[in-house]
């Protein structure tokens, strides 16, 4: 593992499973009597959001918090970063107090990259979703929830598998980050958009495209629908929502055209009845719910691989692992 | 005790009067050499708030870290939430997260009731004030005090009590929590307010109306002065503030015909010169502040007793116990 | 040292080298596999911050964790303080819930010093800055930074140092607090700045005062350079920002006519190419990163000092002490 994650292209096969691996573990902690590992006490770790994002700030809190990490949430809003404090200044400042991790939200695509790299920071960046960049650990809890209900589970990849994301690629980090691992763990990723909403240099991505949704259902191990950004639709020469919901919204109809066994997945928050209807967010294929609870194990051994831990490893997390039959 | 605290008028004597004695244990907890119980360790407490209120919010957070729990704050302001995220996909969200409790401030009237009664969520609804309904912690802090100051404290109810609740009825959900927990605590209640600020079907409600103050003081226990909010008093047919500071207001006069063992309540802020002048404020039988401390040892109680604790509670607080002779 | 922190005058010599000593005591908790001291487990500490200033904030809330407080933030704005409740409400309040620390933010000049004479707080107060008056635990970590670069380290004092403070001393309370304590320590303080940034009473304070930068370059042991304020500019008659620049700011130029060994100070966060160019602020003469880190350390020993910890200090802090040999 490198000290920080900032881009899932930047992951091996290997990081990618025994992160996955390791956010296994972690999964295992919430069956404790007390649902908290002593591995990061002392540590310090700083949400720093540039951008408002109560679910992913609350999910690394969540996820720092039962490690033992003390948690300092700094909202760039209002404080002296909108008063025209440079990002370097910010981050001279965080490391200067200690912090350990730095889990960065950033509108501008690039900025958690110009934070690992500059040499402001001695601790872990963590790429907590910059611009139209990355959000790896978004695409991270897609593989582990991916993997968990289509493989074996622990030191499985996705190879073979065949995975369809739909929506707003151009404007979406989930898509880009989860195309770069996905393919790295072995599955074969479809990207289906309107043509106005694929990016110009799509050819250099490990996928394939599609412009409809229909032909791509039946071969699909896991279909992943994008939220809609309301406000970006018209960029798309959609007439209506309406519109952009029959060709590119998944129903109940188009579900029952999926394999059997095939997830339907979505990052959240859902526009129930645009890019998703209700009858199919509530269904049991629907995974959404259960990416949330993972969103909180992936952060955690992220946290735990990227920091190393104050105590060893071995009297916390693979005590937990001799207590159940590894199925891999 | 049911999993959650929704409304007063759900508590039966006993509940509620294990509540009370069990805050009685919990109030002494701050005159260990270390103020902590280690009761909640690895749990997680999430502060749901959809309206600002820093006092309840802190009055929960300080309870809930007293319990070694971990304490998340979720505003929904400027979140996904604002950007019209349904109240079922913020309740799946923190489930999945594993939020041992959740609790929720909300304008709407009735929206605790519905994440409680939903299935969305599987631990614990404490609701914090929704909308003009309820607010049960503030009764039980307010049942609490008046016990103490009242009766023999631990074991005792409050019946034969007197209690009177001033000022604006209609819109206080303190007034109403009030009135269901006091008269189940067997107290005998008596709202006096301005005709126009009396809700429709007060008639059904456990306890006597008056609309003027004199009559009552002279028989009074308690006499629970609620906060004025200025931009409803239009709504009363008031001309001037004056006018009603002068008919619904204690001051030192009628302060001096209440009996004298009998309290003065104020759930706080106060507007000193309106619904209370200063000179009663001040007093030694006002209890307002006695109030706000004695909210953080109910409100440990309520998440002790609907979280259980991951420790045994005979470790810890029964421990305290036995130090003292109980009264009761 | 008293119960409170309101004002570096208010430090005795004595006082002030103990807090400085305590602070390198605690600065050595960095260097532990654990970077936390016990000390103050079931204190709480409350940042009630009036005014945003996340720096601050984070400064204080990392070091009440390192101690092992519990921390809630309150931030006044939205607030039923914004709603009109009084200092004196909050502070009740707080104290009602057993705040044993308030570290108070505040743009009324005096409010802290309200706060603490008034008996609403029992526990401690703590000012983190109020208006143009004081802001105590900078000064301290200003004459921290200076002691560990420019003397023998703990048990001196600053006898003989000879500091420039520069630009607009009328409204910075960091300029106040830093005349204050560098006199009390021995230092001889200069402060530099236009005509019409000198405070009138400015004849009462203990510094000798500049109109020119140049001339007591060359004699400065640490140049402090305060930040400039942009729209108070205009009180200043400047008819430019650049003009400002060439007058009192700190470019290579003027850094190489200071004494080889002096320091470059500045609270941060820096206005590059305005009061510091860009060289000046990067050089490896300029301590404004390591006053932040210093912070941290300064607060731990106020804290740490004010509140006695629940723990006999002897096994935390002077445990660390004997590892090393002391320089005084």
């Amino acid at each position: 593992m490198k000290r920080h994650l900032i881009s899932a292209a930047d992951l091996t096969r290997d990081d990618a499973v025994l992160i996955l691996d390791t956010a296994e573990e972690m999964a295992r902690v919430a069956d404790r009597p007390i649902k908290k590992l002593p591995t990061l006490r002392g540590r310090t770790v700083v949400n720093l959001f540039f951008e408002d994002s109560t679910r992913t700030r609350i999910s690394f809190e969540a996820a720092a918090k039962r490690l033992s990490a003390d948690v300092i949430n700094f909202s760039a809003k209002g404080s002296s970063v909108s008063k025209g404090e440079s990002l370097k200044d910010t981050a001279l400042t965080l490391e200067a107090m200690g912090a350990d991790a730095v889990v960065i939200r950033h509108h501008d695509s690039g900025a958690p990259h110009r934070l690992a790299t500059s040499g402001w920071i001695g601790g872990s960046v963590v790429n907590a979703g910059d611009g139209t960049h990355e959000h790896p650990t978004q695409a991270l809890l897609d593989a582990f929830t991916m993997r968990r209900r289509l493989t074996g589970g622990e030191g499985h990849d996705l190879s073979g598998r065949h995975i369809t994301i739909v929506g707003d690629v151009l404007h979406s980090r989930v898509a880009r980050s989860n195309v770069h691992l996905l393919s790295t763990l072995g599955a074969r990723v479809t990207l289906v958009a309107p043509p106005t909403l694929v990016p110009v240099g799509i050819g250099s991505w490990p996928c394939e495209v599609s412009y409809a949704l229909d032909p791509v259902l039946t071969k699909s191990d896991a279909v992943m629908m994008l939220r809609v950004q309301r406000e970006r639709m018209k960029d798309a020469f959609f007439p209506t929502e309406r519109e952009y919901a029959r060709r590119y919204g998944l129903d109940g109809e188009r579900m029952a055209r999926m394999p059997e066994h095939a997830l339907v997945m979505h990052p959240g928050p859902m526009n129930r009845g645009m890019e998703i209807t209700a009858e199919v967010a509530d269904s049991p294929r629907c995974t959404a719910v259960e990416q949330v609870t993972n969103g909180v194990s992936i952060r955690m051994a992220v946290l735990y691989l990227l920091l190393g831990g104050s105590e060893p490893a071995v009297t916390t997390v693979p005590a937990a692992r001799t207590e159940e039959s590894n199925p891999s």
